[in-house]
Protein backbone atom coordinates (compact mmCIF):
# COMPACT_ATOMS: atom_id res chain seq x y z
CA UNK A 1 0.00 0.00 0.00
CA UNK A 2 1.12 3.40 -0.94
CA UNK A 3 1.34 6.26 2.04
CA UNK A 4 -2.18 6.91 1.95
CA UNK A 5 -3.20 3.53 2.85
CA UNK A 6 -4.10 3.23 -1.35
CA UNK A 7 -3.31 -0.39 -2.61
CA UNK A 8 -0.91 -0.55 -5.19
CA UNK A 9 -1.90 -2.76 -8.45
CA UNK A 10 1.14 -3.64 -10.44
CA UNK A 11 -0.30 -4.18 -13.91
CA UNK A 12 0.29 -4.53 -17.94
CA UNK A 13 -2.08 -2.47 -20.31
CA UNK A 14 -2.40 -5.98 -22.42
CA UNK A 15 -2.23 -8.20 -19.74
CA UNK A 16 -5.83 -10.18 -20.01
CA UNK A 17 -4.63 -10.86 -16.08
CA UNK A 18 -4.25 -7.77 -15.33
CA UNK A 19 -7.42 -6.26 -17.31
CA UNK A 20 -9.47 -8.97 -14.75
CA UNK A 21 -8.13 -7.47 -11.71
CA UNK A 22 -8.65 -3.63 -13.08
CA UNK A 23 -12.22 -4.65 -13.35
CA UNK A 24 -13.46 -6.13 -9.89
CA UNK A 25 -11.53 -2.57 -8.47
CA UNK A 26 -13.26 -0.58 -11.04
CA UNK A 27 -16.50 -2.16 -10.02
CA UNK A 28 -16.32 -2.57 -6.33
CA UNK A 29 -15.29 1.48 -6.68
CA UNK A 30 -11.61 0.39 -4.96
CA UNK A 31 -9.41 3.54 -5.21
CA UNK A 32 -5.85 2.35 -6.13
CA UNK A 33 -2.33 3.15 -7.86
CA UNK A 34 -1.21 1.54 -10.69
CA UNK A 35 2.38 0.78 -11.29
CA UNK A 36 3.06 -0.12 -14.85
CA UNK A 37 5.06 -3.06 -15.34
CA UNK A 38 5.86 -3.18 -18.91
CA UNK A 39 6.43 -7.01 -19.80
CA UNK A 40 8.75 -6.73 -23.27
CA UNK A 41 10.80 -3.56 -22.94
CA UNK A 42 14.27 -4.33 -21.27
CA UNK A 43 13.67 -7.79 -22.03
CA UNK A 44 10.92 -7.47 -19.18
CA UNK A 45 10.15 -5.32 -16.50
CA UNK A 46 8.90 -8.66 -14.70
CA UNK A 47 12.69 -10.07 -14.50
CA UNK A 48 13.83 -6.92 -12.38
CA UNK A 49 15.65 -8.05 -8.84
CA UNK A 50 12.96 -5.34 -7.30
CA UNK A 51 10.30 -7.10 -9.12
CA UNK A 52 10.84 -10.87 -8.41
CA UNK A 53 11.32 -9.82 -4.92
CA UNK A 54 7.33 -8.97 -4.84
CA UNK A 55 6.31 -11.72 -7.06
CA UNK A 56 8.89 -14.81 -7.69
CA UNK A 57 6.40 -15.74 -10.36
CA UNK A 58 7.54 -12.56 -12.35
CA UNK A 59 4.17 -12.04 -13.55
CA UNK A 60 1.57 -9.23 -13.48
CA UNK A 61 -0.98 -8.49 -11.96
CA UNK A 62 0.18 -7.91 -8.00
CA UNK A 63 -1.93 -6.64 -5.72
CA UNK A 64 -0.20 -4.78 -2.30
CA UNK A 65 -3.68 -4.65 -0.40
CA UNK A 66 -4.36 -4.40 3.93
CA UNK A 67 -0.59 -4.89 4.20
CA UNK A 68 -0.43 -8.52 2.31
CA UNK A 69 0.76 -8.92 -1.70
CA UNK A 70 -1.32 -11.02 -3.85
CA UNK A 71 -0.09 -12.68 -6.81
CA UNK A 72 -2.45 -15.05 -9.29
CA UNK A 73 -5.78 -12.63 -10.28
CA UNK A 74 -8.03 -15.38 -9.01
CA UNK A 75 -6.98 -14.99 -5.57
CA UNK A 76 -6.84 -11.53 -6.04
CA UNK A 77 -10.40 -11.06 -7.06
CA UNK A 78 -11.62 -13.63 -4.37
CA UNK A 79 -9.74 -11.74 -1.40
CA UNK A 80 -11.66 -8.53 -2.67
CA UNK A 81 -14.58 -10.38 -2.66
CA UNK A 82 -14.02 -11.18 0.94
CA UNK A 83 -12.74 -7.93 1.80
CA UNK A 84 -15.50 -6.01 -0.22
CA UNK A 85 -18.06 -7.69 -0.41
CA UNK A 86 -20.28 -5.09 -2.32
CA UNK A 87 -21.03 -5.21 -5.09
CA UNK A 88 -21.24 -8.95 -5.19
CA UNK A 89 -18.66 -10.54 -8.26
CA UNK A 90 -19.98 -14.45 -6.66
CA UNK A 91 -23.65 -15.27 -6.48
CA UNK A 92 -25.20 -15.91 -3.32
CA UNK A 93 -26.14 -19.20 -4.13
CA UNK A 94 -23.60 -22.15 -3.94
CA UNK A 95 -24.57 -23.80 -6.85
CA UNK A 96 -24.30 -20.57 -9.19
CA UNK A 97 -21.06 -19.98 -7.38
CA UNK A 98 -20.09 -23.19 -8.91
CA UNK A 99 -20.96 -22.19 -12.27
CA UNK A 100 -18.86 -18.73 -11.60
CA UNK A 101 -15.87 -20.48 -10.77
CA UNK A 102 -16.08 -23.44 -13.09
CA UNK A 103 -16.12 -20.79 -15.87
CA UNK A 104 -13.34 -18.49 -14.59
CA UNK A 105 -11.08 -21.25 -14.10
CA UNK A 106 -11.59 -22.81 -17.42
CA UNK A 107 -10.34 -19.90 -18.86
CA UNK A 108 -7.81 -18.85 -16.66
CA UNK A 109 -6.77 -22.66 -16.34
CA UNK A 110 -7.66 -24.05 -19.42
CA UNK A 111 -7.11 -21.08 -22.13
CA UNK A 112 -5.02 -18.57 -20.94
CA UNK A 113 -1.77 -20.04 -20.13
CA UNK A 114 -1.75 -21.81 -23.04
CA UNK A 115 -1.71 -18.78 -24.91
CA UNK A 116 0.29 -16.65 -23.18
CA UNK A 117 3.47 -14.45 -24.05
CA UNK A 118 5.90 -16.75 -22.47
CA UNK A 119 4.58 -19.60 -24.04
CA UNK A 120 4.13 -18.30 -27.47
CA UNK A 121 7.53 -17.53 -26.79
CA UNK A 122 8.72 -21.17 -26.35
CA UNK A 123 6.68 -22.17 -29.57
CA UNK A 124 7.97 -20.09 -32.04
CA UNK A 125 7.20 -17.77 -34.10
CA UNK A 126 5.88 -19.52 -37.20
CA UNK A 127 3.76 -21.69 -35.22
CA UNK A 128 2.38 -19.02 -32.63
CA UNK A 129 -0.29 -17.82 -34.21
CA UNK A 130 -1.91 -20.78 -34.87
CA UNK A 131 -1.09 -22.14 -31.63
CA UNK A 132 -2.98 -19.70 -29.52
CA UNK A 133 -6.08 -20.38 -32.01
CA UNK A 134 -5.84 -23.49 -31.02
CA UNK A 135 -6.08 -23.45 -27.51
CA UNK A 136 -8.78 -20.38 -27.50
CA UNK A 137 -10.78 -22.14 -29.92
CA UNK A 138 -11.04 -25.45 -28.11
CA UNK A 139 -11.74 -23.55 -24.76
CA UNK A 140 -14.38 -21.15 -26.42
CA UNK A 141 -16.12 -24.63 -28.05
CA UNK A 142 -16.69 -25.92 -24.87
CA UNK A 143 -17.54 -22.53 -23.17
CA UNK A 144 -20.09 -21.24 -25.99
CA UNK A 145 -21.88 -24.86 -24.75
CA UNK A 146 -21.70 -24.19 -21.10
CA UNK A 147 -23.05 -20.65 -21.58
CA UNK A 148 -26.16 -22.03 -23.18
CA UNK A 149 -27.06 -23.41 -19.56
CA UNK A 150 -25.89 -20.82 -17.37
CA UNK A 151 -26.12 -17.53 -19.03
CA UNK A 152 -28.86 -15.04 -18.51
CA UNK A 153 -27.50 -11.27 -19.62
CA UNK A 154 -23.94 -12.07 -18.72
CA UNK A 155 -22.27 -15.34 -18.46
CA UNK A 156 -24.05 -16.83 -15.43
CA UNK A 157 -27.71 -15.31 -14.81
CA UNK A 158 -28.59 -11.03 -14.57
CA UNK A 159 -25.61 -10.14 -13.00
CA UNK A 160 -21.90 -9.41 -13.46
CA UNK A 161 -19.64 -12.07 -11.59
CA UNK A 162 -15.82 -13.00 -11.77
CA UNK A 163 -16.58 -15.56 -14.45
CA UNK A 164 -17.44 -12.01 -16.57
CA UNK A 165 -14.46 -10.21 -15.80
CA UNK A 166 -12.48 -13.37 -16.80
CA UNK A 167 -14.68 -13.61 -20.25
CA UNK A 168 -14.04 -10.15 -21.41
CA UNK A 169 -10.35 -10.07 -21.45
CA UNK A 170 -10.03 -13.28 -22.89
CA UNK A 171 -12.22 -12.55 -26.27
CA UNK A 172 -10.27 -9.24 -26.78
CA UNK A 173 -6.96 -11.99 -27.17
CA UNK A 174 -8.90 -13.90 -28.87
CA UNK A 175 -9.76 -11.41 -31.88
CA UNK A 176 -5.87 -9.91 -30.98
CA UNK A 177 -4.92 -13.48 -32.52
CA UNK A 178 -7.61 -13.29 -35.22
CA UNK A 179 -10.40 -16.21 -34.14
CA UNK A 180 -13.02 -16.47 -35.95
CA UNK A 181 -16.55 -15.57 -33.86
CA UNK A 182 -18.78 -17.65 -36.24
CA UNK A 183 -19.32 -20.08 -33.70
CA UNK A 184 -19.60 -17.80 -30.84
CA UNK A 185 -22.99 -16.47 -30.76
CA UNK A 186 -23.59 -16.79 -26.66
CA UNK A 187 -20.34 -15.59 -25.96
CA UNK A 188 -19.96 -12.50 -28.68
CA UNK A 189 -23.75 -11.26 -27.18
CA UNK A 190 -22.16 -11.14 -23.26
CA UNK A 191 -18.83 -9.73 -24.29
CA UNK A 192 -20.76 -7.15 -26.40
CA UNK A 193 -23.07 -6.60 -23.28
CA UNK A 194 -19.94 -6.44 -20.27
CA UNK A 195 -17.86 -3.51 -22.79
CA UNK A 196 -21.17 -1.41 -22.78
CA UNK A 197 -20.39 -1.16 -18.90
CA UNK A 198 -18.22 1.62 -17.27
CA UNK A 199 -16.20 -0.42 -15.09
CA UNK A 200 -15.23 -2.74 -18.16
CA UNK A 201 -14.71 0.35 -20.66
CA UNK A 202 -12.15 2.35 -17.57
CA UNK A 203 -9.84 -0.71 -17.35
CA UNK A 204 -9.99 -1.71 -20.80
CA UNK A 205 -6.09 -1.98 -22.81
CA UNK A 206 -6.93 0.73 -24.37
CA UNK A 207 -6.92 3.59 -21.68
CA UNK A 208 -4.44 2.47 -19.38
CA UNK A 209 -1.64 4.88 -18.34
CA UNK A 210 1.00 2.73 -19.96
CA UNK A 211 -1.23 2.07 -23.17
CA UNK A 212 1.07 3.40 -25.91
CA UNK A 213 -0.06 6.58 -27.88
CA UNK A 214 -0.72 4.21 -30.90
CA UNK A 215 -3.87 2.03 -29.74
CA UNK A 216 -5.02 4.67 -27.41
CA UNK A 217 -8.71 5.11 -27.62
CA UNK B 1 -25.21 -38.51 -9.06
CA UNK B 2 -26.44 -42.30 -8.38
CA UNK B 3 -30.08 -43.46 -7.56
CA UNK B 4 -28.84 -43.80 -3.87
CA UNK B 5 -27.94 -40.02 -4.12
CA UNK B 6 -24.20 -40.53 -4.09
CA UNK B 7 -21.98 -38.27 -5.80
CA UNK B 8 -20.17 -39.53 -9.04
CA UNK B 9 -16.80 -38.78 -9.70
CA UNK B 10 -15.25 -39.22 -13.63
CA UNK B 11 -11.50 -39.86 -12.85
CA UNK B 12 -8.01 -41.13 -14.37
CA UNK B 13 -5.78 -42.55 -11.59
CA UNK B 14 -2.89 -40.39 -13.29
CA UNK B 15 -4.37 -37.24 -14.03
CA UNK B 16 -3.22 -34.88 -10.93
CA UNK B 17 -6.36 -32.46 -11.41
CA UNK B 18 -9.03 -35.76 -10.47
CA UNK B 19 -6.16 -36.54 -7.45
CA UNK B 20 -6.74 -32.91 -5.86
CA UNK B 21 -10.65 -33.91 -6.05
CA UNK B 22 -10.13 -37.36 -4.76
CA UNK B 23 -8.04 -35.61 -1.55
CA UNK B 24 -10.36 -33.09 -0.70
CA UNK B 25 -13.43 -36.08 -0.87
CA UNK B 26 -11.79 -38.02 0.94
CA UNK B 27 -11.09 -35.34 3.80
CA UNK B 28 -14.43 -34.76 4.11
CA UNK B 29 -15.54 -38.07 4.18
CA UNK B 30 -18.10 -38.03 1.54
CA UNK B 31 -19.28 -41.35 0.16
CA UNK B 32 -19.06 -41.52 -3.74
CA UNK B 33 -19.33 -43.58 -6.77
CA UNK B 34 -15.82 -43.80 -9.19
CA UNK B 35 -16.37 -43.29 -13.04
CA UNK B 36 -12.68 -44.14 -14.44
CA UNK B 37 -12.20 -42.14 -17.93
CA UNK B 38 -8.95 -43.60 -19.68
CA UNK B 39 -7.21 -40.80 -21.15
CA UNK B 40 -4.96 -42.81 -23.16
CA UNK B 41 -7.15 -46.17 -24.08
CA UNK B 42 -9.27 -45.86 -27.45
CA UNK B 43 -7.55 -42.59 -28.45
CA UNK B 44 -9.27 -40.99 -25.18
CA UNK B 45 -12.27 -41.83 -23.52
CA UNK B 46 -13.00 -38.50 -22.16
CA UNK B 47 -13.24 -37.44 -26.38
CA UNK B 48 -16.57 -39.91 -26.39
CA UNK B 49 -19.68 -38.30 -27.18
CA UNK B 50 -21.35 -39.54 -24.37
CA UNK B 51 -18.29 -38.06 -21.45
CA UNK B 52 -18.34 -34.55 -24.11
CA UNK B 53 -21.87 -34.36 -23.12
CA UNK B 54 -21.10 -34.67 -19.55
CA UNK B 55 -17.85 -31.76 -19.67
CA UNK B 56 -16.95 -30.30 -23.38
CA UNK B 57 -13.76 -29.13 -22.20
CA UNK B 58 -13.31 -33.09 -21.91
CA UNK B 59 -11.36 -33.18 -18.95
CA UNK B 60 -11.08 -34.52 -16.10
CA UNK B 61 -12.27 -34.83 -12.98
CA UNK B 62 -15.82 -33.85 -13.48
CA UNK B 63 -18.20 -34.41 -10.41
CA UNK B 64 -21.87 -34.91 -10.53
CA UNK B 65 -23.02 -33.62 -7.28
CA UNK B 66 -26.62 -32.11 -5.99
CA UNK B 67 -28.15 -32.94 -9.04
CA UNK B 68 -25.74 -30.32 -10.82
CA UNK B 69 -22.05 -31.02 -12.54
CA UNK B 70 -18.91 -29.49 -12.07
CA UNK B 71 -15.91 -29.23 -14.02
CA UNK B 72 -12.52 -27.57 -13.23
CA UNK B 73 -10.82 -29.07 -9.78
CA UNK B 74 -10.66 -26.15 -7.99
CA UNK B 75 -14.50 -25.20 -8.46
CA UNK B 76 -15.04 -28.46 -7.62
CA UNK B 77 -13.23 -28.20 -4.45
CA UNK B 78 -14.69 -24.45 -3.42
CA UNK B 79 -18.20 -26.08 -3.55
CA UNK B 80 -16.95 -28.74 -1.77
CA UNK B 81 -16.26 -26.42 1.20
CA UNK B 82 -18.95 -23.90 1.12
CA UNK B 83 -21.48 -27.18 1.10
CA UNK B 84 -19.85 -29.67 3.42
CA UNK B 85 -17.58 -27.11 5.50
CA UNK B 86 -16.13 -29.95 8.05
CA UNK B 87 -12.57 -30.43 8.04
CA UNK B 88 -11.84 -26.46 6.39
CA UNK B 89 -9.82 -26.69 3.71
CA UNK B 90 -9.61 -22.89 3.46
CA UNK B 91 -8.54 -20.95 6.73
CA UNK B 92 -10.99 -18.65 8.73
CA UNK B 93 -8.52 -15.25 8.21
CA UNK B 94 -9.05 -13.71 4.31
CA UNK B 95 -4.92 -12.86 4.53
CA UNK B 96 -3.96 -16.67 4.59
CA UNK B 97 -7.25 -17.89 2.57
CA UNK B 98 -6.02 -15.63 -0.20
CA UNK B 99 -2.69 -17.42 0.31
CA UNK B 100 -4.27 -20.79 -0.64
CA UNK B 101 -5.99 -19.66 -3.61
CA UNK B 102 -2.34 -18.13 -4.65
CA UNK B 103 -1.00 -21.36 -4.32
CA UNK B 104 -3.90 -23.27 -5.68
CA UNK B 105 -3.76 -21.07 -8.73
CA UNK B 106 0.12 -21.02 -9.44
CA UNK B 107 -0.09 -24.69 -9.53
CA UNK B 108 -3.31 -24.85 -11.17
CA UNK B 109 -2.86 -22.20 -13.87
CA UNK B 110 1.07 -21.23 -13.89
CA UNK B 111 2.42 -24.71 -13.70
CA UNK B 112 -0.24 -27.95 -14.40
CA UNK B 113 -1.66 -26.39 -17.93
CA UNK B 114 1.83 -26.20 -19.06
CA UNK B 115 2.69 -29.39 -18.44
CA UNK B 116 -0.13 -31.59 -18.98
CA UNK B 117 -0.73 -34.98 -21.45
CA UNK B 118 -2.37 -32.54 -24.54
CA UNK B 119 -0.08 -30.07 -24.67
CA UNK B 120 3.22 -32.41 -24.39
CA UNK B 121 1.11 -34.25 -27.17
CA UNK B 122 1.47 -30.99 -29.30
CA UNK B 123 5.11 -29.63 -28.06
CA UNK B 124 6.45 -33.38 -29.57
CA UNK B 125 8.04 -36.30 -28.47
CA UNK B 126 11.74 -35.07 -28.57
CA UNK B 127 11.00 -32.06 -26.47
CA UNK B 128 8.08 -32.84 -24.49
CA UNK B 129 10.63 -34.24 -21.19
CA UNK B 130 13.16 -30.92 -21.04
CA UNK B 131 9.17 -28.69 -21.89
CA UNK B 132 7.30 -30.11 -19.07
CA UNK B 133 10.41 -30.02 -16.49
CA UNK B 134 10.90 -26.44 -17.77
CA UNK B 135 7.30 -25.54 -16.98
CA UNK B 136 7.86 -27.35 -13.39
CA UNK B 137 11.04 -25.97 -12.37
CA UNK B 138 10.08 -22.30 -13.06
CA UNK B 139 6.86 -22.85 -10.91
CA UNK B 140 8.53 -24.78 -8.35
CA UNK B 141 11.23 -21.76 -7.64
CA UNK B 142 8.55 -19.26 -7.14
CA UNK B 143 6.44 -21.79 -5.20
CA UNK B 144 9.54 -22.48 -2.74
CA UNK B 145 9.83 -18.72 -1.94
CA UNK B 146 6.47 -17.86 -1.51
CA UNK B 147 6.51 -20.90 1.24
CA UNK B 148 8.86 -19.74 2.97
CA UNK B 149 6.56 -17.24 4.06
CA UNK B 150 3.43 -18.84 4.72
CA UNK B 151 4.52 -22.68 5.49
CA UNK B 152 3.60 -24.46 8.85
CA UNK B 153 3.55 -27.97 8.76
CA UNK B 154 2.43 -27.59 5.89
CA UNK B 155 1.62 -25.09 2.58
CA UNK B 156 -0.36 -22.29 4.85
CA UNK B 157 -0.30 -23.00 8.29
CA UNK B 158 -0.22 -26.33 10.01
CA UNK B 159 -3.74 -27.19 8.80
CA UNK B 160 -4.58 -28.79 5.50
CA UNK B 161 -5.43 -26.77 2.85
CA UNK B 162 -6.44 -26.54 -1.26
CA UNK B 163 -3.02 -25.69 -1.73
CA UNK B 164 -2.06 -29.03 -0.21
CA UNK B 165 -4.16 -30.97 -2.28
CA UNK B 166 -2.70 -29.20 -5.26
CA UNK B 167 0.98 -29.51 -4.28
CA UNK B 168 1.37 -33.01 -3.51
CA UNK B 169 -0.18 -34.20 -7.22
CA UNK B 170 2.00 -31.74 -8.52
CA UNK B 171 5.10 -32.70 -7.03
CA UNK B 172 4.06 -36.58 -8.36
CA UNK B 173 3.83 -35.21 -11.80
CA UNK B 174 7.56 -33.77 -11.26
CA UNK B 175 8.94 -37.10 -10.23
CA UNK B 176 7.63 -38.67 -13.32
CA UNK B 177 9.23 -36.01 -15.05
CA UNK B 178 12.62 -36.26 -13.85
CA UNK B 179 13.10 -32.78 -12.08
CA UNK B 180 15.85 -32.73 -9.32
CA UNK B 181 14.37 -31.73 -6.43
CA UNK B 182 17.40 -30.31 -4.58
CA UNK B 183 16.48 -26.66 -4.80
CA UNK B 184 13.15 -27.52 -3.45
CA UNK B 185 13.66 -28.32 0.07
CA UNK B 186 10.71 -26.67 1.72
CA UNK B 187 8.18 -28.42 -0.75
CA UNK B 188 9.75 -31.74 -0.40
CA UNK B 189 9.29 -31.62 3.05
CA UNK B 190 5.61 -30.49 2.98
CA UNK B 191 4.93 -33.23 0.64
CA UNK B 192 6.32 -35.73 2.97
CA UNK B 193 4.47 -34.94 5.50
CA UNK B 194 0.83 -34.88 3.42
CA UNK B 195 1.77 -38.27 1.91
CA UNK B 196 1.62 -39.21 5.34
CA UNK B 197 -1.81 -38.84 5.91
CA UNK B 198 -4.26 -41.29 5.17
CA UNK B 199 -6.76 -38.78 2.93
CA UNK B 200 -3.56 -38.69 0.56
CA UNK B 201 -2.79 -42.59 0.48
CA UNK B 202 -6.18 -43.69 -0.25
CA UNK B 203 -6.17 -41.05 -3.42
CA UNK B 204 -3.32 -41.77 -4.10
CA UNK B 205 -2.97 -43.26 -8.59
CA UNK B 206 -1.20 -45.87 -7.80
CA UNK B 207 -4.46 -47.12 -5.38
CA UNK B 208 -7.31 -46.64 -7.68
CA UNK B 209 -10.12 -48.58 -9.07
CA UNK B 210 -8.37 -48.06 -12.55
CA UNK B 211 -4.95 -48.07 -12.07
CA UNK B 212 -3.10 -51.06 -14.09
CA UNK B 213 -1.59 -53.74 -12.38
CA UNK B 214 2.34 -52.74 -12.65
CA UNK B 215 1.43 -49.28 -10.97
CA UNK B 216 -0.02 -50.52 -8.27
CA UNK B 217 1.56 -50.07 -4.82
Amino acid sequence: MTESGKPILYSYFRSSCSWRVRIALALKGIDFEMVPVNLIKDGGQQFSKAFQALNPMKQVPTLKIDGITIHQSLAIIEYLEETRPTPRLLPRDPKKRASVRMISDLIASGIQPLQNLSILKKVGEETQLTWAQNAITSGFNALEQILQSTAGKYCVGDEVTMADLCLVPQVANAERFKVDFTPYPTISCINKRLLALEAFQVSHPCRQPDTPTELRA
